[in-house]
């Protein structure tokens, strides 16, 4: 286990949480960066309504990744069966407010 | 205007509709396939969701593309101000299904 503690530590501009189906975290390399917790328990719910959403227009169908590309961050999730991937990136797109934060 | 209109009907295998912010069709290369047009009006109400759980978050972040990974399309949406442009692109990863479609 202890590969994947260095590989989730060694991701700077990475936030990362893994967490069981039912949303406890099994992993996280998040200290206290409250956007990042606000955004990560926010849009898991979008998650589920739009897996829903796909199913019921293909129930052959499946979603395997989610991504949101925002001004600041880049949100991927990876909704697996028995875990779910989120993963926050910052992205440097809008240098006007790197200063602020 | 009819470049726009060449350039989208040069696109095969990507199903393209743009919508006026209130949802109404401007331009579209769809004719029948209802399981995109299931898709695209679906879909369509988790942008405002995702848009105002970001601005929620962060006022001054916003999302720029919204990308689901699906096992057979990918649907990317750009939530524009005075427009929306949704794509739903079949992807040959699931060949077993190619056959039934």
């Amino acid at each position: 286990m202890s590969e994947i503690e260095e590989a989730i530590n060694r991701m700077k501009k990475v936030s990362l949480i893994i967490t069981g189906p039912d949303g406890t975290v099994a992993r996280s390399n998040i200290d206290n960066k409250s956007d990042v917790n606000k955004y990560i328990y926010n849009v898991g719910d979008l998650v589920d309504k739009a897996r829903s959403i796909i199913r019921d227009v293909d129930p052959s169908n499946d979603m395997t990744l989610l991504r949101f590309t925002l001004r600041k961050h880049d949100i991927i999730i990876a909704p697996g069966k028995n875990f779910r991937i989120i993963i926050v990136q910052e992205t440097n797109k809008d240098a006007t407010t790197e200063e602020k934060t």
